[in-house]
């Protein structure tokens, strides 16, 4: 136990912690493509900001990892990306607006563990600062495709408004007071199924006849147009949102009704997208807009539009392990049979042309080091004895196939590079 | 002051978040040439760990960030990459030796905040648990020099050794129990000079005989040669290094012999690495093998030899960005004159074309437009207007000389890629 990370928390080595970096690079250029550019904002925050009334609302309030510095100031570890990026616009007004920025870092939440659901977790966002318009929502989600389609992911993205779904709980007569309540249990609905919804709301004391009226539209009024009388204003969003997408040419978008997104702070339209086929049945990435956000922090000195959206780095990764064969980091291992200094005269060399090249660094001899080779997983092996340091050729080994062949080192750089 | 990053933390955006991030990228790749596999072991760690005896010392568990999960485990957070490494090793017994490992990460010390030294930095570490000898030093000093040849810094770096400067205060009659502490302030010379160290050396109570026998060996005796006789353990130490070194073909390394690393988990060799003609005074790169740590977390059970580097990410940046021309992130900027959807096909084209791309998501007009791009030094535009959609062609101006071509979009394509 002693030795062991602490709780919710892990260690990746190796071929996993190669993945999470590939991943992480290759969503960087993504979102650089998209006119993105990277803000690094600390891992820890001061606490007051962290609790801002409408930031993770009152769920989330608990689940902050709290310290002091020696200077007794109250911080917190960031438990999403969002609020530091919010409290960044308001601690620069004069930032260009639109503001485009990603940020792929640590977050924290001293929550419950579950399968797959760590206290330290990874998250990638983009956002998009000072536009009203659903055209940053497009874009957004022209990135999502573009994303999911380098990885070669089969998804679907869903798409609600929060603006569409605070028409139907109030034409449910479901008040004000209990719409965020109760959206957090229509939110579970692919989770916890009907009767378990069902069951949280009279939990919550939502009356009989507004369950019914609920489920009568969540299960029976999925078309837009059977819905532009109960929730007028939500199905204008959503139309313009299906014009934009259709001018970026978005792919693989659904509009799903009972998607509602756990956290508090959006205001209109929100996503979530999910892998088909895979064993991870939850969202891989989510998203949404929330205009009020960063005006609630400067008490509405910036007024500004924003949307985002997060990929969850750990599901993905879990996916990506499945599918992938992950390539080999050390390219070759040389074993120097007592000719250590023409051995590191050619291990220089490789590794001067680019090939990731390792040494039998305790001198052990053949066994061991074909030994430790072949644990390591490294597909060739050299030999330098006394024969090949005198005719200058190299013995290399490919590990799969046991398979020898002589090379000079120039053949042996253009084999292996 | 509200919305400020805490204490002793930052904000990076745009081109020095970038700066950081192709650093990152440059290291990690030289990193694996040289056959380390990728480490990420948490930012949290339980405080048992981290203060360990022989791990910081009692200077740095003053420095501690420290936290409780909701269980009431005491953690902390990692004040640097070295000790979370020597727990993983002692959690994971079975890995192979040698065993290699990066990590590239953040670190937290709660100490006095000056000019460049934040309570939230970035250290590189590499290194080599399980080789007693010094071939594990030689590859990782020519991986430096790989490293600051590849970023075209001038750089020199000093080696010394601790059982050598043990050696020396042992025959200056400064007792073991008083090693530690002087060993500290010789390392201050070339920060607080011979005055500040002697007071320092007074202060802790070492005898004027001493301090005098102390600075003839240090301002005269700075051959190996001269010092073999006082020292001939730390001697031969330095001589087999340096015969590593040479077999490496390592350069720019030079003995010092008033190197002695404020750490005290080290026990041989040492070393560090100082910029030439830059603003920058401290040490880029620190380092030095600590044999006994892992074997003093896990009572002697594992027993390795272990040598580290770990670059100093912060400084190094300090460095590029006086040195750099920093390249632009976002190549061209799309200015639609009422053509959304023409511009909007043909940033999807750009952005396909790997072109890093970006449109007025506003619509706001050429003006406040090209201030846009200008203001975010965008070297190019496009106008998208009914002419251009017209006879297909696109309008590209570049925003350094102004000069303006008409172009069809595969040879924009061309001209940006």
């Amino acid at each position: 136990m002693e030795f062991q990370p602490p709780k919710g928390t892990r260690d990746l080595y190796g071929k996993e912690a190669k993945l999470r970096e590939d991943l992480k690079e290759i969503l960087k250029l993504i979102f650089q493509k998209y006119g993105f550019l990277p803000l690094e904002s600390p891992i820890i925050e001061n606490l007051s900001v962290l609790t801002k009334k409408s930031a993770g609302g009152s769920e989330i309030n608990k689940e902050i990892f709290k310290l002091k510095d020696q200077g007794k100031r109250d911080l917190g570890l960031r438990f999403d990306l969002t609020v530091p990026l919010c409290r960044f616009i308001s601690n620069n007004p004069q930032v260009k607006i639109p503001f485009k920025r990603y940020n792929i870092g640590e977050v924290f939440r001293d929550g419950p563990i579950k399968l797959g659901r760590y206290r330290q977790f990874t998250q990638a966002d983009c956002d998009v600062i000072g536009v009203n318009s659903s055209i940053a929502e497009a874009e957004l989600l022209k990135l999502t495709n573009d994303v999911f389609e380098k990885l070669d992911i089969n998804y679907e993205i869903l798409i609600n408004s929060r603006v569409l779904v605070n028409e139907i709980l109030e034409y449910c007569n479901i008040k004000e007071d209990k719409q965020e309540q109760a959206l957090l249990s229509i939110d579970k609905l692919i989770k916890i199924g009907k009767a378990g919804v069902i069951n949280e709301l009279k939990e919550k004391r939502i009356s009989e006849s507004s369950i019914n009226k609920l489920f009568d539209i969540l299960e029976n009024k999925n078309s837009l147009e059977d819905l532009s009388i109960i929730a007028p204003n939500g199905v204008s969003q959503i139309k313009e949102l299906i014009k934009l997408l259709n001018i970026f040419k978005v792919k693989n978008y659904k509009f799903d009704i009972t998607l509602a997104r756990g956290l508090n702070y959006y205001t209109g339209t929100v996503f979530e997208v999910y892998s088909l086929n895979t064993k991870i049945k939850g969202s891989i990435l989510g998203g949404g807009r929330y205009d009020n956000l960063i005006s609630s922090f400067t008490d509405n000195k910036l007024n500004y539009g924003a949307v985002g959206i997060s990929f969850g780095i750990d599901p993905i990764i879990e996916i990506l392990k499945d599918k992938q064969k992950i390539p080999n980091i050390t390219k070759v291992y040389i074993i120097s049979i007592n000719q250590l200094e023409k051995s590191i005269e050619i291990l220089n060399e490789l590794r001067k042309n680019n090939i990731n090249s390792d040494i039998d660094l305790l001198q052990r001899g053949i066994s061991k080091s074909l030994d430790y080779a072949s644990k390591l997983e490294i597909p060739y092996v050299i030999f330098i004895g006394e024969k090949e340091a005198k005719i200058n050729k190299l013995k290399l080994r490919s590990m799969q196939t046991g398979e020898e062949e002589l090379l000079s080192l120039n053949e042996l750089i253009k084999k292996l590079k």
